[in-house]
């Protein structure tokens, strides 16, 4: 007999299903279908000589015996915290100290150990829940709390800014009673929808949760500083009762695991005993690789230089086929670009489903991702735009996107009409 | 205010106290100090070849870019797990399907999952535990309930076997009602007490189970195939319900996490989907050296004809000196040699407490662990040889063994008179 625990930790998610059927539609029709769901990242050949170079530069090195064979300090590999104090300290003029920094191995983990340290029961028999301010989010959250109904969330509030265009505006005046918050997480920039919260927005959480220690975590998977794909003028301020964490999966090391959790030590503490308990350490070979890249520059550079302008021009290419091939006379938008690796659409009064249109679409040979499930905690029935979004990835070829867009544009005038 | 489920995984359990004072020691006196209390495994040279010749042969080969870049199949790296296949299939007969294997990020994690899967409130809100048949076993399993009360031990069954040698055995007549158990773990080696459960012994605890389908995890992190430090006659059977679980720590990949579950799929998938929400994914990196290491049999050659064999010589060293040193005149009983990384000692009717012995010795300049705490869920001041047994690594200089057994005699003939 399974326990409740694992019955909720593990139930075959939306995103899951959606997975196995995206899996299942490739292997039996690889050559016809276009897959705009992926999840990877572009393949630069820049990232694979920048890791051999470090992997050649370690394997010479007298610090691959001790990176390898040596026991104690499970906490962290130090050259790496100290690359990321001097890193912190260039880009931002932060100034970290030792206990400001956590390595886990991913966002995952991270989140796990934080939703379950600062939400669900507490030592004083109250009750704390985990708030998302952005619906929606992404989709990793969802399966890190222990309980059900942990979660709080907003209804979305989409806002045309052009006549294709929208952006998701914060929704402060319909922020939950401070009380039943235990912990407060976000994506800034925002996987999927293209969003990044402005300064202003940024501001308005702090402010709510001013006379408060509840903590607010940021996920940085996509921005500054690594791999930086940010293209809003957003800036990263060092207030209290924060962890900004930071991915090296975008800088091409999507299976190493290596998650950087930074600043509010009394935070970091809580996260650093759970982490010891459950993971012990991040692989210390590639803390050391990422060291070794970050001190060098060699990835800063890259994130500069490559990975901004090639993503760049994949959405700009995006954006010329969605304005040339789309159909001008139905209600469809784009989320603002803000950040890239995703399109958000939004479908207004779209006649069939998400899920539907998901299906029409995969019956033409490509395959789209359907949000509705990622609308956190929100009455799907009666907030009609959680079932009108599909995200696009843009790390196809070229090619493969116009066709792509081209067929959307089929489809959903087909639809409308 | 933080919940009550951090306070239990997190509470500072008394092996960090002892090794937050052990690595406080060695700093202000590293010069002065044995310590005879580290985790760490001996060192060889042939270690660092063979990773460093399998990290060449990787960044020479294609699959490096397969490797760091795409995405998809979050389970498993498909190499390893064919090497792993063929491993088991030529080591044991066995013949192990893709569903019968998992690779997890570390023993601590996948017992995390497991006794959460299999113990506490199940659905149909009856209450399970965990029952460990050993005590005392591996530290690493106590903090791993999400709740108080949630394991069951039985009181130790040390069994004279000659002069200055003893050996546990295993007390089926005290077995708990099955009806409370969820899960049974259990170390085979046993880490930290140098006794290997013997076949008939395992018989028994799969007798026990028989009409139900409690799982058993057995831990060989020192067994067979890998490194295989084991010197009886120990044999590996895949009896129904059991996940047979290995390291490649000890393989000198302490910090790299890789961690394999084999055999019952269903309990594999279990626990897979705890493992693909919570870590994701080991390193593919060294998944895929891993698997390089394995499939031409240097791992193999290694374990067989180099650590066993230096294992080895250090525990006729150390034997020889305990028999040399030690006084006759006192009741002092090492555990029967059954597989080598530490030597645990029991001293019968001691009149201190082992953290007092660990006290006395620590200003003599040698440092033991005091095994107290880690006689699991029984009643110490009832059972006085809980009090009573050190672990000592064998893994330190040949001299320093000789120096710290020649103290440990002094002090333990001064404590007993």
């Amino acid at each position: 007999m399974i326990s409740k625990i694992w019955k909720k930790m593990t139930k075959l998610s939306w995103v899951r299903k959606i997975m196995n059927d995206i899996i299942l539609t490739l292997k039996e029709n690889s050559w016809n279908i276009i897959n705009m769901s992926a999840w990877n990242p572009l393949v630069f050949i820049e990232h694979e000589q920048l890791w051999k170079k470090h992997t050649k530069l370690l394997l010479s090195s007298d610090e691959f015996v001790n990176i390898i064979w040596r026991y104690w300090s499970s906490k962290w590999y130090n050259p790496l915290i100290q690359a990321l104090k001097k890193y912190f300290k260039d880009e931002f003029s932060y100034i970290a100290e030792n206990e400001n920094i956590l390595i886990t191995t991913g966002s995952q983990s991270m989140f796990f150990y934080a939703i379950n340290a600062f939400a669900w029961k507490t030592q004083d028999s109250n009750f704390k829940k985990v708030f998302l301010p952005q619906s929606p989010d992404y989709t990793g959250y969802n399966s890190m709390w222990l309980d059900e109904n942990m979660f709080i969330s907003i209804p979305p509030k989409p806002v045309k800014v052009a006549k294709h265009s929208y952006k998701y505006k914060l929704d402060i005046t319909n922020f939950p009673d401070i009380k039943d918050v235990g912990i407060i997480i976000l994506s800034r920039p925002c996987n999927p929808t293209w969003n990044v919260l402005t300064d202003e927005e940024m501001q308005q959480i702090y402010d709510y949760t001013e006379w408060t220690d509840i903590p607010i975590f940021i996920d940085s998977a996509y921005g500054t500083p690594i791999p930086n794909l940010v293209y809003t003028d957003m800036k990263t301020k060092f207030y209290k009762n924060t962890i900004y964490s930071m991915s090296f999966s975008k800088a091409w090391l999507p299976w190493e695991r290596i998650w950087v959790a930074i600043w509010n030590s009394k935070i970091i503490k809580v996260l650093e005993n759970f982490h010891a308990n459950l993971s012990i350490m991040s692989s210390r070979f590639w803390q050391a690789l990422v060291a070794s890249a970050l001190s060098n520059w060699d990835l800063k550079e890259i994130s500069k230089n490559i990975i901004k302008q090639k993503y760049k021009a994949k959405f700009d290419l995006v954006n010329k086929y969605l304005e040339k091939y789309m159909p001008d006379n139905i209600s469809w938008y784009k989320h603002k670009v803000e950040w890239a690796m995703f399109v958000f659409i939004w479908f207004e009064n779209l006649l069939v489903t998400d899920d539907e249109l998901y299906g029409l679409l995969k019956k033409r040979g490509v395959l789209f991702v359907p949000w509705n499930t990622f609308f956190n905690g929100i009455d799907k029935n009666k907030i009609k735009h959680s079932k009108e979004c599909l995200r696009l990835s843009i790390t196809v070829w070229d090619e493969e996107i116009k066709k792509a867009i081209k067929i959307l544009s089929k489809v959903v005038s087909e639809v409308y009409n």
